[in-house]
């Protein structure tokens, strides 16, 4: 505990840009059904898609100093993750830390934890993901750790990893895999246009998939 | 399991619509407080206040192969109900299905697990209530029913039940007492129009329903 | 039980007034970090900021005959605050006892349970911040108290304290400490403007706040 | 509501013994995988294994008048079932109730809700799966119905459907389907024991169950 | 935050002795069916039946140094009766904190939060009802405060109350009443045990009770 | 998915013995307080304590095709852990796969899910830590991964590491760790010893810690 590692690695900005726009349902079909969030982690406002490069954080409940520190580390397309290591629904981020994070370039937070002063985050236009909102605020005494490897709402993420969120919840992406992520990502996105077309013409998903033989080898009858 | 209901009964369509109309507070009130789907079923979206006949869908938990049979079986204003057999909060629709479903004429969806693709849901204007909105997909390998009984959030649902859902959640209508519930309904909502005018004049609860006596007799005191 | 207590002590009402200008993260912090519901309470509708004294409800489960006994005691500027006597999340107050409440000056509603009419209370302009949205009615069957001391999600409410309310949740100011927790919060609002600004400008919170030696002091390693 | 059904079917006696002999996970396959009550459902003491045929109650939250009422409905070998009309943890049951369904021959408890007097239940060995454990008492003023159809953590209950309970939990059996449950069962049980034997000897469930072809068309590779 | 309060008033021994015998559920029968926490506050372990003059404990989450602090308070007989400021699940409390607590004289722990070391506790014979069971170690960084009044699961306790635990969880009894409730527990213990001879032999409920006529009145039929 | 890593690293086998003897709550603090599974879950039976080497089991919701893959890998000495890739509660394991599992040596199971047949495991000595008890079962249709990287209650848990349970839940140690972290271990054991002998002959941990100094600097108030 007590660490904090300065250099990390980052993906290309543009292929993180990209699997922002591709969004969480898919990006998450790309690479296996892989990598969500639990579903508790919800947007403080609705609309917002958009991708960013992890900066995590490690903080004990009810201690928000380590934010002070990762905001530090953050640069231009950064997104803040933080994970309390025990659970904690406490507030601990507002809009004084969103101002200071916003002039550092991060692009939002994901926290398995509480948020508050949500009215003036959305006026601000700094996009969270929290498990609740609470204005309990935090002390600053005890350490964590940012950029160490983390485990956040169920979803192990290391610093550097593209983290992908919208109204849908949030997405983890290897940082890795990020470019093989997105190519399998544009190519379901496309895929599905076409679908989207017939089936809206009426055409069923039990002919488009040829899903009916399938049906009957398992034993399904219709009565 | 594996077997499909085809042919179900269906209320009269003005009864449906009207009863949709009246909102769920009042047609739950309108059959003895009975009905309500549990608190946790939240609509995606605010404002949307329907009815419909239910094609009822049992299906695995993580599995939604029984919703592309279930589409099939749809007819213009018909509302599907989706319960897994344990609990589970995959996202087992999004925006494909919903395309498909609005071509067969659905109205909504009611799903005691998730739902993705929310933000295109929301765009399309098709309704649905959930237990959580997850991006979580799902697999197509075990079957289930449709148009079986089911129990969805608390409440038992036959194929062809009128599903009344808006922003205080969902309660279900058996179909064979619509016209009676409906009555009821709309008896109860005139009584409320007057009530409303007088309370909004100042009179008090307390002497409109005369409670003042029954609460002396309980043993009330002010102090 | 089965009590009403009619003439409470209330706060001066500019400074409650201006308590609920301050908003909830403000005034909680204000007092010490305390007073603050607990983070499932709710508001049925975004935007709503504002303060009043409590009128406190202590009620059964699934009874809310109480609420009709509080609203004679209302005052212009009063909070409306029910304590279910054991976990229920039934729909206790709907657009009737909100008309009622309006006529008599009642602000808003604290209840640690259901709400419903959620649609027309939005209409109203009525805020709410509840545990739970629930169509689910209730009996008029059993005495509870007015205006004694309660619990409700967490914190003791006497009647006549004060409720803070917004986007964050709730949080509860003792009458007699108000003035001072007033002059605090607003002490800490101007403090926050000026950190606001700086922040804004790229100065880190580690300078800002000097909080680099302590860490140092703490063990804290960049690697 | 308000309606209490006298004479209902029940299951033959030695069928009910037996089904409870088989146990809950027993049961719950030889149906199909259905039946299963939610798993909050907990026995308050372990070692319990039996079955009986369902007494059904539906009662309003925190109170608890219909289980006097239902407690005269029972005969030798019948099982309490009790269902509140919305979630609720209050003792609806202690060792006075537990004393007369005795009396009456009932052979156990299944509630969704509370129930208290614990230690004296279990030095009676009258055993309950319920939801909760609380002291928390209720009142006898709303009418409920006795032998109605109900819905019980998750599970549509008719009155005479036999209940089998065990540490596994609870598990619900039509009536008319008692005796081929009962009997694919057995057969389930007989045929547990041979693989028992099998697999204690160290034989693989790979190669007792065939999977190995299955696994490598599903495409399991090993690294 | 951060006051001891010394000085505390305590009800007499024997009082507190036999509101311990009384138990859980008749005394709070006995005080009005007020008092009960919340039902997920479980004993770590079954048979313990006791009562104890509270001393009270507001930590940080996370935080469990008031625990030391408050042990030097202890007087024999006391309960130490602990609340987080913000939900935790933290193991607060373990083996060598109660080797010092027995030392002082305390008769077992209330916690709304976690505990560690249960299977040490339990074969000291420390009983300790809480809301989670948890490893997980905390810090001693943030001060909080000893015998202050809290809200603990739900009620509120002031130093010096007397909290009676047993297998159906835990209740507060206020230190002034003590007394009365006492009494009136010891009453309704009396009337309680001839109602058991008469449900014993057969008498039910409903006529014990005399409720037919009222349940008629209210509407109850019989199919 | 669907791989099975069939060759993986594990720690010297009297590292291992002697982290189970040492216990959760120990190890945890001997690694920084870090480590610990989230506190739901929970032992099926009391005073089993012992550790193991993780064989890693990634599952999908409902399906526990991947536990009879996972016994093939198991080595004397090996704990089963599992994690399915959505929440869920499912009876994935029984007498049968337990009786399996024993055949090859395997100690234990801790499982993010459900468990059934508690009675024969417990009878039998295979000790399970799990978030449920259920005896719903579950499909073999889909692969998921063995020995693969998993996230299992909160903890990212790598194939070889060691799991160590007792009655406080489940805590995990980096292979790679062991041995350091066993030696903190027994330090800290041998420390305790001591400290439990002084406190219990009743000198505070006020003194014994040197708190005194520290919370009067920190400004804590004695009244």
């Amino acid at each position: 505990m007590g660490q904090v590692v300065q250099n990390i690695p980052r993906a290309e900005a543009e292929i993180v840009r990209q699997l922002g726009e591709a969004g969480v349902a898919t990006v998450h079909e790309a690479q296996g059904r892989t990598g969500c969030l639990a579903s508790y982690m919800r947007p403080i406002y609705s609309g917002a898609r958009l991708a960013g490069s992890a900066v995590t954080i490690s903080a004990p409940p009810g201690d928000n100093w380590m934010l002070h520190v990762a905001i530090e580390q953050v640069q231009p397309g950064d997104f803040l993750v933080l994970a309390p290591t025990s659970p904690c629904d406490n507030g601990y981020f507002g809009d004084l830390l969103a101002t200071s994070a916003l002039s550092r370039g991060a692009v939002g937070l994901v926290i398995d934890a509480g948020v508050r002063d949500v009215r003036e985050l959305t006026e601000m236009g700094f996009p969270v993901w929290s498990k609740a909102v609470s204005a309990q605020g935090t002390v600053k005494e005890t350490l964590g750790s940012v950029n160490v490897p983390i485990v956040c709402a169920g979803q192990a993420v290391q610093a550097g990893d593209i983290i992908v969120a919208d109204d849908d919840g949030v997405c983890v992406v290897a940082r890795e895999t990020a470019a093989t992520v997105l190519e399998k990502a544009q190519a379901r996105g496309a895929a599905e246009a076409e679908k989207r077309a017939r089936l809206a013409s009426g055409e069923l998903g039990l002919d488009m998939y040829k899903m009916r033989e399938r049906l009957a080898a398992k034993g399904l009858t219709y009565v």
